[in-house]
């Protein structure tokens, strides 16, 4: 069944599981649909300059006092958190906003897991939004991906794994599927086809936590497909947007 | 959504998600199908007297040295480990083999789990060959319930997750659904409805890791829904058959 030919593609689905994969020399996918991965996307398709990520509310608020004109931002349990500016919407960083500003960053969960991964590995940010042009670059990379969940609490989400199955789908012929995992996230996401991801998503424990916030329509824009076709990925602690590749001459 | 009023259903998708859970006060059932639940369970339907699961070969010979016409049985990477009589297979244990015995039997990741659940819950042992009875069980008791799949060395697997979806489903009626992992694991169910069960774990890791040793017949034991009606639970270290209620005078 398996071609060993082609480099692996492994989905962990809860940074509880990292330590059962080697992410050393991998392309690795950190994603956290709602929302960090979606407002990273989001801000730096909307032209902000750097986006760094930190676990703490207080690193961030001590960050953000030595970068010029930096915006300090994060929830906690889907809220502003207390002494930051700004949320963990997408829809809060349009470009006459962020454009080439730099944008401290503090989420429940997203953040801390691009902490955890060691080894040396390419560090890149998954979400609908950049789907389609993510899936392209690692058809052409390829090299071994490994997909990480940011889970909620460690506990498994079902947005997450959803999209890990949604980019596991655009990687199909290319690589080769190393866990069940994969193949899990991938049936689910062919099943959620039946219908619309935010209809699959309705009865899932992250939905009702933020509908019950009003958040809705912030959902509704995480699951936009292909909204924001930039690379996000980690250099020295701030993620930016990958360069285009420049054209090749002849 | 949720129906409060309702005892909480859970499932643990590995055993290194289950510092997430709280097991006290919960009917735990745990669950890996290829093979050690099915083996415990085929055994104790066939009168063994008891089942005692152990986490090492040594412990496994040690103890079956102490209990008098003891099996000393057990798996390392799909084989009877070394220093062993029998294996991990179901169909080793017919009635006139194991009637009245006591099986000490240590396997790759189940019999570990049993091991990890702490605090006052019950422990019972879920495989598809007692499916029906295990849900009108569990229903009945309407208490909480927390479904713990073995995985693979701390990987999550199809199969195990395929199970506790099923038995989430026995209980949608009377149970109130906690996590993102019993959806996912209900939807998969529902998916693999549409096939078979064993169709739909054909392209799976542990399927594909067994059938190399030539086991498919036992894989499709294993799934046998209902063949083996009867319900191991743990006491005193020790995995018995609960007994079947006495019939209330009227």
């Amino acid at each position: 069944m398996g071609n060993p030919n082609r480099p692996g593609l492994e989905v962990c689905l809860s940074p509880a599981l990292i330590d059962s994969f080697d992410a050393r020399g991998k392309q690795v996918v950190i994603i956290d649909i709602f929302r960090a991965s979606s407002t990273i996307t989001a801000a730096l398709y909307h032209g902000a300059r750097e986006v760094i990520p930190v676990d703490s509310v207080a690193k961030c608020i001590a960050l953000g006092k030595t970068v010029p004109g930096a915006l300090i931002a994060g929830e906690r349990n889907g809220r502003i958190a207390e002494g930051l500016e700004y949320g963990n919407s997408p829809s809060e960083y349009p470009r006459d906003f962020v454009e080439g500003r730099t944008l401290v960053l503090t989420t429940t969960n997203g953040t801390r897991l691009l902490h955890m991964i060691k080894g040396e590995s390419a560090l890149l940010i998954g979400s609908f939004l950049n789907l389609g042009l993510l899936g392209e670059y690692l058809r052409e990379k390829a090299e071994p991906v490994l997909l990480c969940c940011a889970g909620w609490k460690n506990r498994v989400n079902l947005e997450d794994t959803l999209f890990a199955g949604a980019l596991a789908d655009q990687l199909r012929d290319t690589h080769d599927i190393h866990c069940d995992s994969a193949r899990m996230a991938m049936r689910l996401f062919r099943q959620a086809g039946e219908t619309s991801l935010l209809d699959y998503l309705k009865d899932s424990a992250h939905y009702q936590r933020l509908a019950s916030f009003g958040l809705e329509s912030d959902m509704a824009y995480c699951l936009s497909t292909d909204r924001h076709p930039v690379i996000p990925y980690l250099e020295e602690g701030a993620l930016r947007a990958l360069p285009k590749e420049p054209v090749k001459a002849d």
